[in-house]
């Protein structure tokens, strides 16, 4: 088969003009940048605003392996399917970061025949939106530093007197507002800023702090969660950057800087128009964390998307304990709206890699024994299914398992899991069909599709785990013990500080995220299957309150990869035509 | 008078695909992005290759000073007084960085007038070329950490089984590349990476490091001064990013890194098209400092705009000594072109600036004394732009004198200084006219533009100051005293062994940059007129061995501004109607 860069480049386009008047996207809606892709204006809602809503259709999965479960194809494939029995259909995603495309993962277009195209524009720049946050994310990060050194260089009183400022008393041990920077950048974790040297210029004050990768930094939730750029304005200015001398909390708006910041977003605040390889129109939009943010793509694309089509399909991050749970009670609480049906991505090699019975590390060559059929390692790995059907289940949603095939794949081995997800009672609306949607397109997704459309003719009966009005010590339990099935929280002595004090602030009616590793349904990676029993340590908190959320640390979580020793980067070149080779 | 942002919105601007066509850019050589701007594909110079070219005038000034010569507001503003009497013609100017949007300097667009439009998009985000730049630089320093931590946690030997690599034994202490922001953020001037925590992930080996402004990467002058996208991969290729434990260079090719960086740029190679008020279409590209790196717009967009009109206007950064020098002894010669005409742009005020009789300070109110009629002063600064007429005529170009007219200007301090340049005989053809392309747009430059065409009429004689056959300190010798007219270089002993070590490495045959204060023609910023006899210390050098230029370093040169007390971010937001105030 060709690589994926090779079937993009071969994929007769159509103009991007063209795809969105077919969607229903006037001119005037519309901002092209360049004839394949296409900045969508959210001020489409209100002329769209007495039209229904389609149903939302979120992808999700097992708990990811190395292997890679396929989500994006699925649910580009998913789309094309859906386009192809006749349905009027839009995929929302995420868009990539540049981190994973330089370093292990490649991109996050899809692959195969269920692409969004080109995808050389998806993976790199698209429409600089990641960038935008990037810069409005540095300019605060200048602006605390600056302050701090301006007002300790002159003192407070001779500061206000020169500027007029109310001096902000930045406690220089309580900056939480880091750097970002969209690259897999190990050595920017843990830094040391404003270095001086004698007789040199000042260089500010010398502090300890750190850069995240760029899809970690808080404006990048706020631009997945706001409703329309007033909103997105009011929540930036919110955001919490330092603490005074008193323990006062600093906002963006304190500093004087949040209005900047929203200039510098206002056109990331904007969904990008792209589609697939078979034409299906495709919103891009933001590109949040699924651990310490919500890991869902924006309510403004799926708000946009639901208006215009009968079916939007869009994703979640990592498996059900992460992007779904945080897809319906972060994501539809603000929203408003929940989606109508789950789709669950599983593969015979994903689930055998679930099982625990083999020794996979990234990087590394697969053993040979995974690809064939292991009936003891297919049974052992459906218990992680099982636990993530019945994780959906528990938010109301129906559910089709999408067995996403590989070309090894035995028809045995295929009907045997197909049987056993059929054997089961889960409380709930379960399908499973198998896509072959990487190879064929959405053609090889025409069974799953149907299967999603009769799901959601199912009454669905959405419902978040917590309400919003409860206690974060209630909501943290709630999701852990209710979703999670864990034998509930152990707080540390921080987070139980932390927990009184954010409470004392206002900030108990808050969400809730848990941040924690995604490659297993507890807090230790090590951890496969379907566990029960364990209790889920809450290190610390930390609050997104232009977000509307408080995230807790469950265990170590890594805000700025690192790249390995062979990245993906080496394979990158242009060829003698000016064209990207090595990009998958 | 309106403010910027104000003139700019109520004015009517066309779309930019008229402009293109216009200009004579068919559609397949444009990529719109919006409506009014438009990325222009270098292929175009392969169909105009037979197209005779027209005139190219560089826009200079004398010594700046914290007033502003508005040296781009008459770049903008000769462009539309050319177009007034019937030329045809297109200027080119460089990408606004970020940083003094939000620090002191705001806007880089010109103003009043005479404004490159959108302004907006011209000061923000534009194309996202200098987030490319910022992008592919960053990637490099990721790669050079990343590789010295995995070879050094492996040792080369097994580091070179495990990825058939050949292990490059990066120099700890001879990393010379630093990473970038397009910010003004002073505590990132002198850091440390790579701190570690015990019990926790290693975040590679500790080292000192800094961040640069994007405009100060070497990629931003090989944006600048490649002649295709084969020519910027072929250099990207030869940037060396540091020294092995042997002392030999390792270049981003060695790191296979440099397909990538290029692969990041390959829609930065483009230029931006927009247009003046007044409809005049406008190149954007590239943005390189005018000490460290050649300051001037991109070969490329030069290149095109030849081809395509009667006049090209361009810009030089800072004063002649920086911008023209570089434009005439690095750019024209990689460009295989000079400009026929020199533009000085100079003001009554900042002339008495010059003088040395006030005390200005950046960001502190003005005396208002200077803008009242004071001989003394004006004769004394005098003296500054009689050098910076000198400096271009060792060039062999004639020159306009531009004096930018301000509103308090009195007219028989014009007509004096008009009678001073008149008086005296520079030994090359000069001439000066007022300016009111601030006020009055293009109907202010009409003057100006018919005095330049005259000029341009003049059989020029162009020829830089040293050829690249002489060696790398005969060039900064020729630079210091034919150019600033100093007694010579005064080598510090590291300069004297990196000169020889250069020597030995081939790179003899390169240009040099003399990277010093653009406030002074000496090293030294308080030193202010026409200083002669003095000794221009020379304290370190710099390869650039992509952009094909190593830099002096001449006194402390800032790569990296901080922001002030009260930046500019602080009156940029959103108004209730979504539209940007506050940028200047």
């Amino acid at each position: 088969m060709k690589s994926d860069i090779q079937i993009c480049r071969d994929t007769l386009l159509t103009p991007i003009d063209q795809i969105a008047q077919v969607t229903g996207i006037k001119p005037e809606d519309l901002t092209p940048q360049g004839s394949l892709k296409a900045k969508v204006k959210p001020s489409i809602l209100k002329r769209l605003a007495d039209k229904p809503e389609g149903k939302l259709v979120l992808v999700t999965a097992i708990t990811p392996t190395p292997l890679g479960e396929g989500k994006t194809v699925t649910t580009i494939g998913l789309s094309q399917g859906l386009a192809k029995v006749g349905k009027k259909v839009i995929a929302c995603i995420r868009q990539p970061s540049m981190g994973p495309v330089f370093g292990v993962k490649g991109g996050a277009a899809g692959g195969g025949y269920s692409q969004v195209a080109p995808m050389e524009k998806l993976n790199l720049h698209l429409t600089g939106d990641i960038h935008a946050v990037t810069a409005a994310h540095n300019l605060a990060a200048a602006a605390i530093d600056a302050r701090l050194y301006h007002e300790e260089r002159h003192g407070y009183e001779q500061f206000a007197r020169r500027t007029e400022l109310t001096p902000l008393r930045i406690d220089i041990n309580r900056i939480v507002w880091k750097r970002v920077m969209d690259h897999n950048d190990r050595a920017l974790r843990k830094i040391t800023v404003g270095l001086n040297e004698p007789g040199k210029t000042i260089n500010g004050l010398e502090r300890e702090d750190g850069f995240d990768i760029s899809a970690a930094s808080e404006l990048m939730a706020i631009l997945a969660l706001s409703r329309d750029l007033a909103d997105m304005r009011a929540r930036i200015g919110r955001i919490v950057l330092a603490y005074n001398i008193d323990g006062q909390a600093i906002t963006a708006d304190d500093l004087h800087v949040a209005g900047a910041m929203a200039v510098t977003l206002c056109e990331a605040i904007e969904p990008t128009l792209m589609q697939t390889l078979e034409g299906v129109p495709t919103l891009i939009h933001a590109g949040p964390f699924a651990n310490i943010a919500h890991g869902n793509s924006s309510i403004i694309a799926d708000r946009i998307a639901l208006k215009l089509s009968e079916f939007t399909v869009t994703e979640g991050g990592f498996g059900s304990d992460m992007g779904l749970e945080k897809a319906c009670n972060i994501k539809a609480q603000q929203a408003e709206r929940g989606p109508d049906c789950a789709v669950m991505v599983a593969t015979l090699r994903g689930l055998k890699a679930n099982s625990g019975l083999y020794d996979l590390r990234p990087g590394q060559p697969l053993p040979e024994a995974i690809f064939a059929p292991d009936e003891k390692a297919l049974v052992a790995g459906f218990e992680n299914l099982k636990w993530h059907i019945r994780n959906a289940a528990k938010y109301g949603l129906p559910v089709v398992v999408a067995i996403n095939r590989f070309p090894q794949d035995s028809d045995a081995e295929l009907a045997q899991l197909k049987a056993m997800v059929n054997a089961q009672d889960f409380g709930t609306y379960v399908d499973v069909a198998i896509s072959e949607a990487f190879g064929k397109g959405g053609d090889g997704a025409i069974a799953l599709a149907r299967a999603v459309v009769t799901a959601c003719e199912t009454p669905a009966d959405f419902k978040p785990l917590y309400s919003l009005s409860q206690t974060l010590e209630e909501k943290l339990m709630t999701v852990a013990e209710v979703g999670y099935g864990s034998q509930g929280i152990e707080l540390s002595e921080r987070a139980k500080q932390q927990l009184a004090e954010l409470k004392a602030q206002g900030h108990d009616n808050l969400a809730v995220c848990l941040a924690k590793t995604p490659l297993s349904i507890t807090h230790d990676p090590s951890v496969k299957g379907a566990p029960r029993g364990f209790l889920l340590p809450v290190r610390e908190l930390k609050l997104c309150a232009g977000a509307g959320f408080v995230y807790a640390l469950c265990g170590n979580v890594m805000t700025m990869p690192g790249l390995p020793e062979k990245p993906a980067y080496m394979a990158l070149d242009l060829d003698d035509n000016g064209n990207i080779v090595g990009l998958s």
